[in-house]
């Protein structure tokens, strides 16, 4: 089962969990300033050492060649966070190897040469890291993997030098964002040295008062470190983030009610939506279960809604390039038939 | 069963037909020139005539004094079309008789002294114009009823001499409504001599699409003729509605089909619920039976929750009384039990 259908610790509010770990090779220019050849080269290099990773079956990896990949499929990656925007440009001699679970994925030729990246449902941080950190040293051992005593693993962006590591949340923030609190805590945590992001990652707008929340500093500071504060940081904004949500239920139950049942009923009868309106319907069915009052679908199904009913999933579930307005009536459909094949009673 | 919670002719677009007759005894001044004792006399007099009315069991009236009456047992005859708001207030000397179905309603001391109605379900003015002249010859004959060779029936306001009959059909017109036609089919038929109103008559708004329209000519035309140019306008408002339907459908279906299966998600999951937006849910619900494709309700279930969910039948309902919040998230219980006992499927 892919990993992101499912429901992990604190799974009312933290959806996902994701260590990032950025490689280069010594010998080879950055990405940026490599020749296409090199970069083919340093591609076949790399996913042949991948392929000997040692891990069981079920770990294997696919890799797809990103020139070789029609656009749709680049974009679905992109929506289920396997590739970046930057890799759904499929140039040549950009590659992704991405695990069974599609827990891991590992770009090649993206900002960096490599960038390992394993993702887990809920708030598991430690075990992102620790499988992260084994395919990591793994490829330290087969590649020549660009270090300096000074200032640690060397990258295109002086911003990931050191550590290498982007460690994220995808956190769920409804009674924070509804409540009107989110400006202020963005503006806390960025100087505390943490960022907060859309849905999409960078530059996206929160998509269903989903937020990425991720730390910034890579440099003069162990990995371990690193992931200590980040993980304290995450803790705080869980709690408060649990504390409004009880308020603002108590505050006017039966409206908090009301707005989540309609949203319900929304997903179960519409024949057109957008995605935007999907995940607001979503947001609502999770504070819903949050709160405990709300049965008709679980925390899993609507994780699975949500990474199949972006734009690229929906036409890649129809096989076909559809019009926004089809895209709409397929969503709708498609959000109907999970609906009512896990009903949770 | 009562007769509003059936669905008759042409019951897509005609939800009921209604004729009123509006009579007054010699020897006696109108009601609003009345002494109170006097009031009584006519009224101890009127029942007891009303209640030896040849009829069958099912027939027979039960009669109610409104200084007796609750108020929002009053209100709730108001949301049934059985009384009228000046009956509502409840005066002394004022009564009204009801039939057992409810077909019939015979308002005593109202503006005339006696004012007979017949409803029926569907478009069915003939009917409803044969039961209310069978009463009213009844009371011809019972009663000393004023009569002038010269002008007809004597009623308290002159807009009602002659006949004394007032012809009204309740119609849903949600085509006409959403293409903006609403307008100038009112200029046009006021033009004519017909008036169009909310649903519940005289000042009142348009409530889901429904409106009422009545003759308004009553001197110099014997009731066949004012019954033969208002149906023959009915038909006309009939057909056009149908055709619009059709347009507005074909003109792009999927949005149409979402509207209404979005609406009866409203319906089936709200935990609060205004009578407007009710009212408005209940309209595209019966659009989508028109149109063929949405079963999931019929129209005399709608017809049942639209007779029902007013304020005051809400609190009649549960028996107390309710603030406007209470009666929201009653109303939206009400509705959802009504829908899920009768799922047409």
């Amino acid at each position: 089962m892919s990993w992101y259908i499912q429901c992990g610790r604190d799974g009312d509010v933290v959806l996902s969990s994701r260590v990032r770990l950025a490689r280069n090779l010594d010998g080879y220019s950055f990405p940026h300033r490599m020749t296409n050849d090199k970069m083919i080269e340093l591609r076949d290099r790399a996913v042949e050492c991948l392929h000997s990773l040692p891990s069981a079956d079920t770990d294997k990896f696919v890799s797809l060649n990103m020139d070789l990949l029609p656009e749709p499929d680049r974009l679905a990656l992109v929506e289920k966070h396997l590739i970046s925007d930057e890799l759904a440009k499929g140039g040549s001699g950009q590659s992704v190897c991405i695990s069974k679970d599609e827990s891991v994925s590992i770009m090649v030729n993206e900002e960096d040469h490599l960038r390992v990246q394993v993702m887990n449902c809920g708030f598991s941080l430690d075990q992102a890291y620790r499988k992260a950190e084994e395919i990591a040293i793994f490829l330290e051992k087969n590649l020549p993997i660009a270090y300096s005593d000074q200032y640690g693993f060397l990258t295109a962006c002086p911003t990931n030098t050191g550590t290498g590591m982007r460690a994220s949340v995808m956190v769920h923030l409804p009674a924070l964002t509804l409540l009107g609190r989110m400006q202020p805590l963005i503006d806390g945590l960025s100087h505390a040295g943490f960022a907060v992001r859309g849905y999409l990652g960078e530059h996206s707008q929160a998509n269903g008062n989903v937020y990425q929340l991720s730390n910034q500093i890579t440099l003069g500071i162990s990995e371990i470190n690193v992931l200590l504060s980040f993980k304290r940081m995450v803790e705080e904004v869980l709690s408060l983030e649990r504390k409004l949500r009880v308020e603002l239920f108590e505050s006017n139950p039966e409206k908090i009610r009301d707005r989540v049942y309609r949203s319900y009923g929304e997903l179960m009868y519409a024949r057109m939506i957008t995605d935007s309106e999907a995940m607001k319907r979503i947001s609502d069915l999770r504070l819903g279960i949050a709160l405990g009052f709300f049965e008709e679908a679980g925390m899993e199904t609507l994780s699975k809604i949500a990474a199949f009913i972006g734009p690229a999933g929906v036409q890649k579930n129809s096989g076909e390039v559809l019009s926004p307005t089809e895209q709409e009536v397929r969503r709708a459909e498609m959000i109907r038939r999970i609906l009512r094949e896990n009903t949770a009673r």
